[in-house]
C-alpha cells in the first residue's frame, strides 16, 4: 500500500497563513496553544506559555517565559523574553499582555486587526506534560483589552489552516510514526499469555521515550494502553491498561498516541495471541478487510463520507454493524485528534492532498468477549494516498 | 525524620465542604476539572467531561459521558449519562447543560445559589492524559444560562479546601508516594556512565506504570525528567531529559510526577555518579543540609516564610543564595502542584495539620556545571511532621 509520489504539496505553511489573514484584512495573529504555535510556527513550547505573534507583513515574534528553553525555538523567530518565577513576578500574565500592548503599539498595528482563537479545544499538551498548561482560562478575555477581534467565522477558517500539512510537516507526522512503529515492535514481542496489559503498555511507552536523540528527536513519549481479552471489548468506549494478564485465546488491542518534538502519531494495532475461537477471530478479519478497503479508497476529491461508508459497509455486510460505533477516521499531526471534519457518515467535505487522516474502523462484541480495531495514519497525495504508519521492514506492513 | 502519630485530622471532606456552602449561603457547587472532582468527592474521571453538582442538603449527582468507565466511581454518587460520541451528539456540552439545569429545576434550587470556580488555572489532567480535557474553555460561560454565582470571593474560600487533607487522603497521597519510590530505586539502579538521560527516566516511568493492579491501583503514571552533569544546571528553570550519557563526576537530578487513583506525588533527587569534583560535592551537601533544616522546622503554626528561611539562610551562610532561584515548596496532593500559598520568603500563611507540602530547595551553578535539588512531600501533623516519601527499606529514606 501507500504510493511514495511526488506531489504537489499544499503551499507553504507562511503562503497560507498570509492568505489567511489577507482574506480577513487581519494585520497578525495572537496564539499561545502548544498545536497553534506548532502550526503557525514550527515551534513546540515547552512550558506551553509562550506567545506569538503572527504579522502579515514582518517577522513573528515570540514571548517566551524566562524559564523557556531555547534550544529548540526555530530560526526566524523574534524572541522576547517575560519574567517568570513566584520570587519575581506574581502575576506574569499581566506583564504579558501588556508586553503585547507594547508590541502592537510598536508596530503600529490596530487591535481590530488583531485575530485570535479564544475557544480552542482539546488542545495538544506541551513538553512539560505532567499538568495542563499554565495560561489560565479566560486569557483570551485579558487579551481583550488590547480590542483584538474574536470574530467566529474568522476562527473556522483559522482552523482549516489544520488541515493541509506542508511537506515539511508531513515529514515531521511520518517521524513520530517511526518512533510509533518502535513501540507497537515491543507491543508485538510482548504478546504472551501471563504478562499484564500494564506490563506491555510500560514497555512500549518506554521503548518510545528512549528514542530521544536519534534523528533529531528533543521529545518524544507515547501513551500506551492495552486492553485484552473481554476488556478489548470495551475499547470502543475507552482504552486504558489493567493489571489482567493475557491469555491464550484473547485479542489485545494496543491505542498508541506518539508525540515527537510535538508531531503526532494516533496507531491502534490489535493483535490474537493463540488461537482464538472462529467467533473472535471473525472480528479481527472483518476489522482488516474494513480498513484496507477505507484505506485503499483514499483520494483526494473523494468526500469523508464515501471513505467511512467503504469500512461500514463491509461490517454491515457481516451484521456487526451495530458493534461499530464511532467514526472511521479523523484528521491528524499537529494533535492527537486535530481539528477538522469527521470521517464519518453524512461528512461532504471531501479530502485534499496534504491532509492527515487515520483510518480506524472497529467493532466492539461484548457478548464474545472481544473487541478489535486497526488504525493508520494516512496521507492524501495528488495520486492516492501514502499510509504514513506502515513501516518497511517493521514486519507490520 | 517523621514522627508517624496518631493526629487530630481535618473534619472529613464533606463536613469542610458542608461548612463552606454554609458559610457562603450556597445550596450546591458544580465542578467538572478533575482535581476538583478528586478534591470533592473522591472521584478521578477518565475523559475529564464528567460533572459533579455538590448539594448541601442531598446526595451529589455525577453526569458523565457514555463512554465513561464506571468501575472507579466512588459508592455515594448518584450517576447520570449523557450523550457522547459524533455518530450519536455533535454537541454534548449542550446536552449536558441542559440536563444540569433540569436537575436544578428538579431540586428546586436558584441558580444564584449555585457556585462554580470559572478561573482554575493548571488544573491536574484526567486518567487520558494524552490531551488536554475535552471541556472547552467558555464551559463556565455556557452554565452562565442557569444563573450561577461567579463570586470571587467565594472561589478564594474554595481553593482553600484543597489545603487541608483529610486522613483518608493522606493515605492516597502517602500510596503515590510509596510508587513514586519504586521509580526512584530504579533511577538510582541506573545510575552508571553510559546510560543516557532519557534512558534512565523510560525505566523510571516503566516501572511505576507496572505498578498498576498492586494494592488497589487502577491508574499509576510518572513524569521523569533526569539531567545530567551540565544539564543540571538547567533544572532550576525546566526539566527534560536529553540523550546525554552520564559522566563519571556528574550530578545527576530526577524530577518525578506521580500520579496514582488521581492523588500527586512530586519528588525531587540528586546523586553523584562517581566521584564530582569537590565544588560539585558542594552543592549537594548544601542543598541536603539545607533541605534537612526546612523539613525539621515543619510543624502546625508555624509560617511558610519562616519554613522557607530555614533552607534560604542555610544556602545564603555558603555564599550560594542566588543560584537557589525559586521557592522552598508548595502544596500537593490533588495536583502535582495543588493550589493555595507558597513556601517562600514574605509568605505569612501558616501551616496546620493536614496540609501536605513539598520542601524542595535547589542550588543550580552553570558555572559549575552542576546543579541540585531534594524534594520530599510533607504532612503537617499535630506534632510535627511526617515525611510521606521517605520510604523505609528503600534505602533512601
Amino acid at each position: 500500500m501507500g504510493t511514495p509520489i511526488v506531489t504537489a504539496y499544499p503551499p507553504s505553511r507562511a503562503q497560507q497563513i498570509r492568505s489567511f489573514l489577507r482574506q480577513h484584512d487581519l494585520q497578525a495573529w495572537i496564539a499561545w496553544r502548544p498545536d497553534e504555535l506548532l502550526m503557525l510556527a514550527g515551534y513546540f513550547p515547552f512550558w506551553g506559555a509562550s506567545l506569538l505573534i503572527y504579522f502579515a507583513d514582518a517577522e513573528p515574534v515570540l514571548f517566551v517565559p524566562q524559564i523557556e528553553p531555547r534550544d529548540h525555538i526555530p530560526a526566524g523567530l523574534r524572541v522576547q523574553e517575560y519574567p517568570w518565577g513566584d520570587l519575581k513576578c506574581a502575576h506574569p500574565y499581566s506583564v504579558l499582555v501588556s508586553a503585547v500592548g507594547d508590541e502592537l503599539v510598536k508596530t503600529r498595528i490596530d487591535g481590530e486587526k488583531v485575530g485570535i482563537n479564544p475557544s480552542a479545544s482539546r488542545i495538544s499538551l506541551p513538553i512539560q506534560a505532567a499538568e495542563q498548561i499554565p495560561i489560565p482560562e479566560g486569557f483570551a478575555a485579558q487579551l481583550s483589552v488590547l480590542g483584538v477581534s474574536q470574530d467566529a467565522r474568522c476562527q473556522a477558517v483559522f482552523t482549516d489552516l489544520y488541515l493541509r500539512k506542508t511537506s515539511e510537516e508531513v515529514d515531521a507526522i511520518r517521524l513520530a510514526n517511526r518512533v510509533a512503529n518502535v513501540g507497537l515492535q515491543v507491543f508485538f514481542e510482548n504478546l504472551k499469555p501471563g504478562i499484564a496489559e500494564a506490563e506491555v503498555a510500560a514497555a512500549v511507552e518506554s521503548a518510545i521515550y528512549r528514542q530521544i536523540g536519534r534523528d533529531g528527536i528533543f521529545h518524544s513519549r507515547g501513551w500506551a494502553m492495552v486492553q485484552s481479552g473481554p476488556n478489548s471489548a470495551d475499547a470502543g468506549r475507552f482504552n486504558r491498561s489493567t493489571a489482567r494478564r493475557l491469555e491464550s485465546g484473547d485479542l489485545v488491542l494496543i491505542e498508541l498516541a506518539t508525540c515527537v518534538n510535538g508531531y503526532w502519531s494516533d496507531l491502534t494495532r490489535t493483535a490474537a495471541v493463540g488461537s482464538p475461537k472462529a467467533e473472535v477471530e471473525q472480528i479481527l478479519a472483518v476489522v482488516r478487510e474494513a480498513q484496507q478497503a477505507a484505506i485503499d479508497g483514499v483520494r483526494s476529491g473523494i468526500s469523508a463520507a464515501e471513505v467511512d461508508a467503504l469500512a461500514r459497509n463491509r461490517i454491515a455486510a457481516q451484521g456487526l454493524s451495530s458493534f461499530f460505533t464511532h467514526h472511521t477516521g479523523h484528521h491528524v499531526g499537529f494533535r492527537y485528534h486535530d481539528p477538522g471534519f469527521g470521517i464519518l457518515p453524512g461528512e461532504s467535505a471531501k479530502l485534499e492532498p496534504g491532509m492527515v487522516i487515520t483510518i480506524e474502523p472497529g467493532i466492539y462484541v461484548p457478548e464474545r468477549g472481544a473487541g478489535a480495531r486497526l488504525e493508520d495514519n494516512v496521507l492524501v497525495t495528488e495520486t492516492g494516498h501514502e499510509v504514513l504508519s506502515r513501516i518497511e521492514g517493521s514486519g507490520q506492513a
